[in-house]
């Protein structure tokens, strides 16, 4: 199963082979040592005067943590997050050691878990983030304190086949065409929605 | 030069040798070639719902749109950051279509930006994000609309020789060893700060 996307120009086989699968191998155990390079690609992540703004949950399957970290999960992402071998919690530090917001520090929490996941291509795995989760949940489940927000949760693991899906919505999904905004209409030159014309 | 981090596992090259200099070639040129790649790999990153909040605006060393986005930088940012060949101010839609806030704009914005430098490296090029700038300055120059927020503005280009840095202060900064908070502080399982106990 590849859906690599067909981009107007070459791209690094780890960005344009990645897609966020819902079909992960059940069986499928990670290593110490791959989620140790997991974990080490997201922390030597850029981020705004090196705050490092990012705090990582992670559960294993079979894990308390991982199950609380599932038990989170809303709709239809509880039906298949759980076939993952490592459920992570991406947690942003929203105010800075004074007590004043850190404006970037979702952002910078995004350039964490992209390097992850790029990492996870790295290792012959797949990640999928999902925004459906309850913050509430997570936040009683692992005391996390006041000023910290739960901004995505990460299933991370091998792929299954996808002709052994048990599920036909889940099949229909994952044969769905990927499909980004034109060039055109994302980069731009000269003023606002002008079209930069590359590509 | 080269200031690969110190992993304590290892992880992929076009990760483990990203840094982000001050030293940039200000004769190189990016082919176009190039910067139509940058942009495909941040087009393709992952985003809630596929909504990619992401905008860029696009310069080129030379360009007014260059000159507008160096003119936004603020400090010492403006010293070094007129040598690379690309300056991109890097924009998230606050809101959905309906009007309401979008959670994870930023973070999304992250993940797109993440993966252009992740490719930045994979054509040899480096990427320093700055969080110094002054918005209203990108917003007045562009015709930024009410709703989307500047983020960051990405300087990209060659490395320059560090001994063929003009300026003192910018010799120091390119040799400072880089730092990340230790594993047992970003990484939690069971409840917070508790370690995971990895790596």
């Amino acid at each position: 199963m590849s859906r690599s996307a067909v981009t107007s120009a070459p791209v690094h086989p780890l960005l344009a082979e990645r897609w966020s699968p819902r079909s992960f191998d059940p069986s499928y155990e990670i290593t110490d040592g791959q989620l140790a390079s997991l974990l080490e690609a997201a922390r030597w992540a850029a981020s705004a005067r090196n705050i490092q703004p990012w705090r990582f949950i992670v559960g294993r399957r079979g894990d308390e943590t991982y199950k609380a970290v599932h038990n989170a999960l809303i709709g239809f992402n509880q039906v298949w997050a759980g076939n993952a071998s490592v459920l992570i919690a991406a947690v942003t530090a929203e105010r800075l050691e004074d007590g004043s917001p850190n404006a970037t520090a979702a952002y910078d929490t995004g350039l964490a878990v992209a390097q992850l996941t790029v990492q996870a291509h790295a290792e012959g795995l797949h990640a999928h983030q999902m925004g459906g989760f309850v913050p509430e949940r997570l936040a009683a489940s692992f005391d996390i304190p006041e000023g910290f927000r739960p901004l995505a949760v990460i299933a991370l693991g091998a792929l299954a086949e996808a002709d052994r899906l048990p599920d036909e919505t889940l099949r229909a999904r994952e044969t769905e065409t990927r499909a980004r905004r034109p060039l055109d209409e994302t980069f731009f030159a000269g003023s606002w929605q002008t079209p930069l014309g590359i590509g």
